[in-house]
C-alpha cells in the first residue's frame, strides 16, 4: 500500500486541525488551497502550526493544486451550503479526488439542494469519484440516534438537542449567527431576508432517510439567545453586552408519511463559564422512552477526526453523492489510513 | 413477500416479550420451543399473554417443532453459556433456520469459547444459515461506544459502566448473582468453584475485534454488592436483609498489542427504589474524553426489540456464526420484517 494522497481544501482552523490528523494518520499530503494572504504562499505544516515544514505551498488556483495533485482525496473545509460550495467541489471531482467535506448541507443535500446534489452526483460519478459530507454531525446527529432508534420497537417521536460553541470556530461563524448584534438588528435581518434552514434540517432528513420514512412536511424556526451579563467573545474580540445576541437556536420539525415526527434545536453561541457542548437524543414511542446524552462533546475536534476517519470509507464507496447512512457505521482508525482500504 | 416465519425457542419471560413484538411486526410464528409442565402444550398466544391465540402449541421436543416448521429464524432466549446451547443451537442449524439468540457468549465468543463457536460456524456454513448473538448488547455495548471510538483521533483506554435490575429477569438469574445469599455463601462458592469470565469478557472481546486490534490479555473479577437495608425481591419472592447479597459487579480488562486498553464493569443486582438501568462509556485519548451515557435504560425491552430488529440482518447475512460488528449497524424496523429483505 501507498500512502493516501490528500489535498486540504481550506486552512482554517479546522483545516489547520486535520492536516495535523493527517500527518499523524500517514496520510502523505499533496497540496493546500487557501485564499487568505497571510496564509498563500506559506508552507502548509507552517500555517497548520505543525512546527515541521510539509514541503506543500498554500496556493489560491485550487485548479493548478488539484490538476497537479494526483490526489485520493480532498478535505473541504470552506464554507456552508451547497451553493457556495459547488464549484469548489465541482473542481475536485474533475480532476478525480474523492471529496468528504463538513459542509453541512452535503450531509443530506437531497431535500433543501437537490438540484446541485444531483449534479455533482453525476459529475462525482462520470469520474469515478465520491463526494461525502461528514463532521459532528456523522456521530453525533445521525449514527447515534439511529441506532438508538434500532432498540425501539415502535417510534413515535424523535427528539434531537445539540449545543456548541460560537468561539470555537472563528468571527464568520460568530457573525453567521449574529453574535454581538443587538436584537432589533438581528429582528430587522429577519424580516427583511430570513433564515435559511440550517443544518438542523438536513440532519432530521438524514434520520427520515435511514429509517425509511417518507418526510411529507418541514419547519424551521430560529430565535436569538440574549446575554444576561457582559460576555467576553474571543471571536469577536469583545464583550458582548446584556441583550445583545450571544447566538441562535435553530429548531426544525420534519413530520413523516408514516407517523413519526423528528425534531432537533441547535444552540449555537457564545458561552458563558463553565459551559461546554451537549448532545442529547430521546426516541420515544415503544419503549416509552430510550435516551442517549454526550457531555462536554469535543465537537470542534470531533468535526475534524469524523472527516479523517472517513476517508477509508470514502474512497472505498460507489461514486457519487452518498451520505453516511449509505456507508459502514464511521470507526475508529488506529493504523495508517491507507491499511483500510484493503478490508471493510 | 411472504411473512418471515420464526420459532420462538424458549417461552420464559423473554420469549413472551418476542411473541409479541413479532406478531406486531408481521411475523408468522410456526413453532414454540418450551420446557416447563405449566407451558409445554399451551397456545403460544396463551402462554406470552397476549390475549389472543396464535395457533401455535408449546412443545418440549426441539427437534420436532423445527422440522416441522419450516421456519426462516429461530430466536432462542435459553439460557446462558454456549456450552450449554450448543445442542439448541445445532438443532436450528440443522434445520436450515438462522439463529438469533440472547445467549450472551453468541455475542462474541471467538475468546472464550472458540471449539464450539467454530463448530457452529462450520454447521451453519452447512446448512447456509447464519447464527448471531444479539440483544442489549447489540446497541449499548458494543454500536454505541464502537461509534464514539469513532470519533477518535486516538483511542488510549476505553471504559464502561452499565447496571441492570436483576428482578427483571426471574428467580434463574437472579441465583444466577447470588442475589439472597450471604457474603459467606458467595465466597465460599467463589473459592471452590471459581467464577467464568462472563458477558463482559465477551463484550471487550468484540469491541476489540471492531477495533481491529489484538489482545494480548484479559483479567475478569468479581465482587459482590450488599444490601444495606431491607430490599425487597420480586423474583426472590423475599426480602433480602442487609449483609446480604443483591447481586454483583462483573469487570473485565481486555489490553491490546497495540496499547488501548478495554475495561467494563456491569452491576447486575436487585435495586432499590428509584434506582434504573444506566449504560456509560469514556474514551479517552485524543480527544480527551469522549462521553456517552444512557440513563434509564430499558434493558429488557431492549433486548427483545433487537433481536426483533435483527431478524432481516440475520436472513440477508452470509453463512455461518456471525457477529454484530459483521453486520450493518442495527436500525430501527418500522415496516413488517419481510419488507426488509429486498434491500438494505
Amino acid at each position: 500500500m501507498r500512502p493516501v494522497r490528500v489535498v486540504v481544501y481550506g486552512v482554517g482552523a479546522m483545516g489547520a486541525i486535520m492536516t495535523r490528523l493527517l500527518v499523524d494518520k500517514g496520510a502523505k499530503l499533496v497540496g493546500a488551497v487557501g485564499r487568505s494572504p497571510s496564509k498563500v504562499g506559506r508552507d502548509l505544516g507552517e500555517v497548520a502550526g505543525l512546527g515541521t515544514m510539509l514541503g506543500v505551498t498554500v496556493e489560491d488556483g485550487a485548479e493548478a493544486v488539484l490538476g497537479r495533485a494526483g490526489a485520493d482525496v480532498a478535505v473541504v473545509a470552506v464554507s456552508s451550503y451547497l451553493e457556495t460550495m459547488y464549484d469548489h467541489f465541482r473542481t475536485c471531482l474533475e480532476h478525480g479526488a474523492n471529496v468528504v467535506t463538513i459542509e453541512e448541507e452535503s450531509f443530506f443535500p437531497w431535500a433543501t439542494a437537490p438540484t446541485l446534489a444531483r449534479r455533482l452526483d453525476e459529475l462525482a460519478k462520470r469520474h469515478r469519484v465520491t463526494i461525502l459530507g461528514s463532521g459532528a454531525q456523522d456521530l453525533y446527529w445521525m449514527t447515534l440516534p439511529c441506532a438508538l432508534m434500532g432498540s425501539a420497537h415502535r417510534v413515535d417521536s424523535v427528539q434531537g438537542r445539540t449545543t456548541w460553541n460560537v468561539d470555537d470556530y472563528g468571527p464568520e461563524v460568530a457573525q453567521h449567527v449574529w453574535a454581538g448584534s443587538s436584537l432589533e438588528e438581528f429582528e430587522s435581518h429577519l424580516a427583511r431576508d430570513g433564515w435559511p434552514p440550517f443544518v438542523v434540517r438536513n440532519t432530521l432528513d438524514a434520520l427520515v432517510a435511514d429509517a425509511g420514512l417518507t418526510a411529507d412536511g418541514a419547519q424551521t424556526s430560529v430565535r436569538p439567545v440574549l446575554a444576561e451579563v457582559q460576555t467576553p467573545s474571543s471571536s469577536l474580540g469583545r464583550v458582548i453586552d446584556p441583550g445583545q445576541l450571544l447566538g441562535v437556536i435553530d429548531t426544525a420539525t420534519v413530520t413523516t408519511r408514516e407517523g413519526p415526527t423528528f425534531t432537533f434545536e441547535q444552540t449555537g453561541c457564545v458561552y458563558g463559564p463553565g459551559q461546554s457542548d451537549v448532545n442529547e437524543w430521546i426516541v420515544r414511542g415503544e419503549p416509552d422512552e430510550l435516551r442517549l446524552r454526550n457531555d462536554r462533546v469535543p465537537t470542534r475536534l470531533a468535526t475534524c477526526t469524523q472527516v479523517v476517519n472517513r476517508i477509508p470509507d470514502v474512497i472505498r464507496a460507489p461514486p457519487g453523492f452518498v451520505t453516511v447512512a449509505e456507508l459502514p457505521r464511521i470507526r475508529y482508525r488506529h493504523f495508517a489510513l491507507d491499511s483500510y482500504l484493503g478490508g471493510p
